[in-house]
């Protein structure tokens, strides 16, 4: 703790409501509790490469707690690690892991604070395996991270999905139509099932649980039979055409097609309609779940997490990442983050409430 | 006035926000004021045709001002005229035209409130022809109906354009990206324009002006050449791909493939990527636009034209539509409304506010 | 117009959301359709007479649009006429006038855009008497300037108290409760008369028109009759206790201690208790009602009203105020503004709707 | 578990976001899952009383997910036990409490969700003691219900307070102001402290930690210093004027009057600006917290609560309340949560966060 002076932050991956929340709580704990020096490197890991990093003052992140987005910029790309970009070939991995430890060096920084999901989560525990002392902080809107229980980001895109499914339903209702919602979520249906239950959704698809057109589409008739002429439908982007049975089979091959072009929940609009001969529409919502500004739960998650990886740095306690469990904000091995994905259980508790009040899972 | 004694209501055509206040000011008006029984037709046309018509008391829409959507159910189908769904070709349009005129005289009604866009307002007007007392509403979140300064519905549609924008623009900024976002508009830009000159668009591209992709293009390099490295442009889905220069003539082909599929707003989001080289994303609002709770302007609007049409009716005064004109309501003859619409005007005002804060209409 | 070459901007009075929307477009407008200097006058008419006066560049003005309050800061004191702040009597009002006058010539300025309500509106007037050139611009969130259709601002107040009204509806109604909305509106209900219409208030109580306490409360009453447990009541903090009965002419002199203390709602929620023997509630939106960021409409007027404003000032055009007429921007002499308030018309149509919908002024 | 036929529900204490959504997630488990049928107690413990108990099918709590209040009604009033209402007399608690027994009883009822706060948490555990078979559902938006993490409620309040500080924010700044915001919170601090850190405020008085008015006064007079010509205050309701110091003991007289009026938040904002002689003003949110729609999270929270309430009840679990311990809904024992209360531990994460980005609790 003592030896510390100076410390790095840097915010990797999709852009995502907290970012800022976290980069001026760590910056205000650096400078303010204790008397450590802030640095930002500029667009994520491409900013470290490219050696932009600049000087943050507790001025310089005064009145950002509530903006989306983040002051340092990020990036999808430009890992030092893996793959390259087109027109980066003059510099291979290797280079770009030397720049990057050469200008974290440099710059006289002691520590780095990485904020972003499981991609640059596992870049940090490499750059932390070449010697640079990492602190992870948990950012993605599809709350797939593991070891900690929740991601900043995810509630206030959540609760975007829930506004949402609020609009649609009653177009839906008015109409008499299927309305069907995608959201983000290419691997995990944390997204479309709290975001589904929040908002009422009837029929809710997620990677994690294979489903039927056929178990769907009778949960949409079963419905109009109760007097409901409308179903609201919401699903994770990444789920995919269901191969068990001979209909959808065909569908499969004319599917990846159209996948491509309009998405799953275009797709599986276009297929309820064909096969029950209800009007359907779908919704992408797509970027609008990224950005703008967090909810208060993630303004005040965010905050938590950015003093919470600035006081594990200045313990001196690195190759870590902050985690929620439970109530308490804690630091678990970054090691056991990187590589991995926490799926939904289809057994556990959220899944098995949604069931309760009548949500169908395309699974019966 | 007198001898008026039963009105009936509908709504007919896309969800718009506002339907429902309407509906309750029509009942409210006449069962409060004017001591008239008020009768609500549902599915809008198609009720009519197939003599769905039932009482609707002062509590049955007591609480409904709020709510999005219609309680009288809607649809884009039913028109008593001119075209034939498929599996209706047993009973042709006149038929049908008849079994409206029928129905309404079964049900006793003296006067009918249409609420509804240009398609519907166009069907009032023919049925107006054939005998029915009719007082016309102007709905539609594209603000194109004539006659009057402007529908219900559309300002909370410019809202929702608004707060999307201001959502992406987060998105944008943090990842140095062009972010294109697709409105509702297949004829006119009112809603591209509002939403955009709200949101503080760089770049508005409407079907009144014409444009061309090397200006839209100029425009997100001449922002970064100022320091500006994203641009926001937002887009009517009606805007076609322009057919004046060389690299767009190869790409109208294509583009027609791609716009069936994905929309302007995707296939212009992978045009500027192409053409400039920066990362570019779309998104595409879509019947987000149309439903939920209207913003208090729209909820106002939507109860003065629910009343002062209510009104009309008892004045005796048909073959109207109530309209908004400066800070009045007044009532113009449905004929000047039928087959019309209202266009941007390319040198009005708002247009001249948003180039002079800097907006580009993609035609410098 | 060819000689105009520096404008001066100010923001005076009470904060307002759309000010930073104003300020952005005066400011764009000059320095870019125009080629002319722009310059911002701190915290209003204070940073006239002290000289405190800074250049406004196109970037300065950059990502403001949405923001609530104004960049230049604003003071409800300062004027340089008439009444003297405690601690400034060394310098009275003519020496703070001529010190106005004699700062603007110091900076070069050949015209003043003046953004506020009545008071900002009638110093500017007579500023210009002193021979500055001055364009006005109608700011409150009152919705009082004369010669105007409406003021920026007063969108989004009315919409905050309508999203209040919402809130609190559901929490009368699940306790059987007469809850009372007291809303901004000093001498003119148009707050109070579009939030209630907005948010379905049951009575609206406004200076305009007088009421008396057994009018409400028979209005409370009959609700009770017809099964309604609960009732809103919004009521403008301008409204006074009635003197026209005995029960009331009582009350005013206990009230008047009382309305000093907790407002005019808090009083009225008392009464009502006392005389109904219903359990009653008041909310005070007080400052709520002033900021945040504006609606899409009110960027847009508030963008629309700068540009025009800048682009009078660009014609030689002073001593005008700009309005809304209809759709349409225009210009007013400032004299015609000065000293003047636009109240409710009592048999307006807005009024005429809200009865029509059941709503009780307290006048039946 | 194969006994149990018909289970009853219950609302009591003030609004609350999210009663609806445990209703319906109770009814349609019970009615659904289990086969069993539920009924509806009006308006909390006075409906059981007074006999007002009627059923509630699967239908009758569709659509009601989304909205504030609570279609049973609640009440304040009506314990059981303890105290009597004036006009009460001639039935004394005794015959009360048998009369809610015995209605219990003569409804056929084997189990009753009480959801509520303390007050209704506690007379359900004494009900429990009186043979009926007690699950309770923890709801408060002051989040001090014992031994669960959270209650539901308090997330959607947390956000109202955020989001108001963010409207005062902006006129706070404008107006270089003071600017004290109180919220509700008699006893714990809760909801100041969570929507204070979200909120950014600068400084949070809350009833657990003990401040000074110097302090306060330093921490207004120190941002000044530092360019910051502004405070945001955010204060419980629950906090009282300081005893410890002679200036203030000078106060706490005249105070008590004072708060009897106008609120600590009003005593507050005049102390500040006699103290230091800057600007200060006060909004007190009130009722604004307890109504109106439920974020996300707190529908499914609410969701949760009911579905693993009513399946305690199936599996005879009885005289327990559903709790959130970490991620995971369990039961406790109602007898440690009846006359009890959660307040902020003035040492735990939260406070220390707030403390690391700058807030001051007025005790330095």
């Amino acid at each position: 703790m003592a030896q510390l002076k100076r410390v790095g932050v840097l915010t990797g991956g999709g852009d995502c409501p907290g970012l800022n929340a976290v980069i001026r709580a760590v910056v205000k704990t650096a400078t303010r509790d204790c008397g450590i020096e802030a640095y930002g490197v500029e667009d994520g890991y491409e900013g470290l490469v490219e050696d932009r990093i600049r000087p943050l003052s507790y001025d310089d992140v005064s009145g950002i707690l509530t903006a989306g987005g983040t002051v340092l910029g990020t990036s999808n790309r430009g890992s030092p690690f893996g793959y390259c970009e087109p027109g980066m070939e003059e510099q291979g991995p290797q280079d770009r892991a030397e720049s990057a430890v050469a200008n974290f060096r440099k710059a006289g920084l002691d520590a780095l604070v990485c904020i972003g999901g499981d991609g640059t989560l596992s870049v940090a525990h490499r750059l932390g395996q070449q010697g640079i002392p990492i602190v992870g902080v948990p950012k993605t809107i599809d709350n797939d991270v593991c070891e900690t229980d929740v991601t900043f980001g995810f509630d206030t895109a959540a609760q975007i999905v829930a506004d949402a499914v609020d609009r649609l339903h009653t177009t839906a209702q008015s109409h008499h139509r299927v309305m069907v919602i995608e959201t983000m979520g290419r691997y995990v249906g944390w997204l479309a099932l709290v975001g589904g239950i929040a908002g009422g959704g009837d029929i809710i698809l997620i990677p994690e649980i294979p489903y039927s057109l056929q178990s769907v589409c009778e949960a949409v008739r079963e419905r109009g039979r109760r007097g409901r002429r409308f179903s609201i439908v919401v699903i994770s982007e990444g789920v995919r055409p269901p191969g068990g049975d001979y209909v959808a089979r065909q569908r499969v091959e004319e599917s990846h097609e159209q996948l491509r072009l309009g998405g799953v929940g275009v797709w599986l609009a276009r297929t309820i309609e064909e096969m029950t001969g209800i009007e359907s529409r779908a919704a992408v919502l797509g970027h609008l779940q990224r950005g703008g500004t967090p909810t208060a739960r993630d303004r005040v998650l965010a905050t938590q997490f950015g003093r919470e990886a600035m006081a594990a740095a200045a313990r001196g306690e690195f190759g870590v990442m902050v985690a929620l469990k439970g109530n308490q904000i804690t630091s678990v091995p970054l090691e056991k983050v990187a590589e991995c994905r926490r799926p939904v259980d289809p057994e556990c508790q959220l899944v098995r409430a949604a069931r309760s009040v009548g949500t169908s899972f395309g699974d019966d």
